[in-house]
């Protein structure tokens, strides 16, 4: 059997908590059996909800912790305060080396923070990038970073590069993924000062395959596997993906529904329909991971439900096994 | 009878010119009569094009121009050096007070550097940013900046925001339009370090209705009615628009094709899910104007058909009568 991957989840965190995390993590080993979940929280509320499934009770743990950090909170303080929440007990359980993994639906500014300030950077990484996969056309897309450091240099982007091409190539099993950077124009005198920057840095870099620059209009044709971009571009790329998608989709809704004609013809389509935008909600891929740290992060949907929360838990196998970490070491 | 609105259009640019851009200024000077539309290029061409239609004469002249800006010259030294150029003499008109609007389907870079060096900008204009109308839930809102000149200064932004409200307020007819930057986050301390220096001078600016933050997910669902960023994530924002819009259309058409069921269903859904999208596809609403010129230049798209042209000129009617160009002069 192969190694076991110990998974830290924040049982607390996420607007379905505890209830949709703690099925999460049944599910998740149930799935697999060499998976090991360790469930922060509080720990009556947890047992309360374990006792409604029957799971290995060898593969679920739980660690108890009294707090917990709301969204509302500013981050930094949050995590240096409440020692006893159940975000910063999961976090210390990989910082010690008691789990791979960390997974959460809480607050995203204090699982940036959190990771930088309590899992730290691996020797080397100038910045650890949040790095989720986004819907394309030919599959998924990793977008590199949309974090919450902004103002990035041009030393940073060669290294979410790098680190990218990795986690798609190790993780998503992407043979030799393209990368490409993102600009307003595929010439390479096009661009920003930063991009202008970065692009002979990658350009030279002989451990990616880099094609140059994306457009964001070939993004979601799923031009390139790595979209590189400092993280104030990847966040409006990240947020917009969402709302044209959810905007538009609302809309064809609406539109179908304005004669008899129509709406019988949606009842028809209903099924076809909803197979292709579950092809383009970016919660069937999991949570974003957090790369370039000491152990795995992973930050999941506040609005998470069961399924995410599985699929987060089990990406973190794939990273452990193939030893991501040990791999960005070398590779930056 | 109100003052005529005279329009230089550049009949050689774009991918369906002369052809559908002579018949976009035929319809546009049958449906108003205060328009007198300037074709440039090549006279031969245009009068031959001219031939099928019947419209009233006056209405329509021809500048005859020799050459053609094509889309792969580098745009300033095309500017310089093809002197007999439509697009050229087009602008000239403009710039010497024969015409008080450009507009062309041609080269995107010809027409920027164009606007700055041939017409000019307006008295403390920092710069001039292009402004197009991107689709929402709720009508449309402008972009702006989405040009060629990135790495902006927070100066530059003011001035956008209120070039920006003028133009919402007086040639879309939005009373007191919504202003908002976009960021990464909804509270004053997120963004980098141009979205921190801006936020506190747009709060503070009187002439605008500014409501704060607008993140990317809010845009599609027209949230504010000017959305103001530095060009590069214009740029992008625009872009993938276009681009997540296209691809998600394409799938949900492939996804309906996959059985006999729907696509039965299809067919039925098909005029009420044509209209929905055509509310949605940005070149019902014409060109993009490029403001704060001594003169309104419109970049229609490159694939632009005569529909769209004909949209380009009637918008200049409105920009002329409300006198734009002296709001802007007075409110900067």
């Amino acid at each position: 059997m192969s190694e076991m991957t110990r998974v830290a989840l924040d049982a607390m965190g996420g607007d379905y908590a505890p209830k949709e995390i703690v099925k999460g993590a049944v599910d998740a080993v149930n799935a697999r059996k060499d998976i090991q979940v360790i469930l922060t929280g509080r720990e009556d509320l947890i047992r309360q909800e374990l006792k409604a499934y029957s799971y290995p009770e060898d593969q679920i743990e739980i660690v108890h912790a009294s707090e917990v950090i709301e969204t509302a909170e500013p981050p930094v303080t949050a995590i240096r305060r409440k020692k006893d929440s159940s975000l910063v007990r999961a976090m210390n359980l990989v910082k010690n080396g008691e789990a791979d993994a960390f997974v959460s639906a809480g607050s995203s500014g204090a699982i940036l923070v959190g990771g930088q300030v309590l899992i730290g950077r691996i020797k080397g990484v100038e910045r650890a990038p949040l790095a989720p996969l986004i819907p394309t056309a030919k599959g998924v897309s990793l977008l590199i970073d949309c974090g919450a450091n902004v103002d990035a240099r041009s030393s940073h982007l060669v290294q979410f590069a790098k680190i990218g091409s990795l986690y798609m190539e190790h993780v998503m099993g992407v043979k030799n993924p393209k990368v490409g950077i993102v600009n307003i124009g595929a010439e390479e005198e096009k661009g920003n000062a930063l991009v202008k920057e970065t692009f002979p840095l990658l350009k030279s870099c002989e451990d990616i395959h880099f094609v140059g620059s994306v457009e964001a209009r070939e993004i979601p044709a799923g031009k390139v596997d790595v979209v590189v971009c400092e993280a104030f571009v990847g966040n409006v790329i990240l947020k917009l993906y969402e709302g044209v998608g959810a905007t538009l989709i609302k809309e064809v809704k609406r539109g179908m529904m304005t004669s008899l004609r129509s709406k019988i013809g949606a009842l028809l389509v209903k099924p076809a329909l909803k197979e292709t935008l579950k092809a383009f909600d970016s919660s069937e891929y999991g949570g974003a991971p957090m790369l370039g740290l000491n152990g795995l992060v992973v930050k999941a949907h506040g609005s998470s439900t069961a399924k995410e929360i599985k699929t987060s838990i089990l990406q973190c196998v794939q990273f452990k096994q193939q030893d991501i970490g040990e791999k960005i070491r070398k590779g930056i």
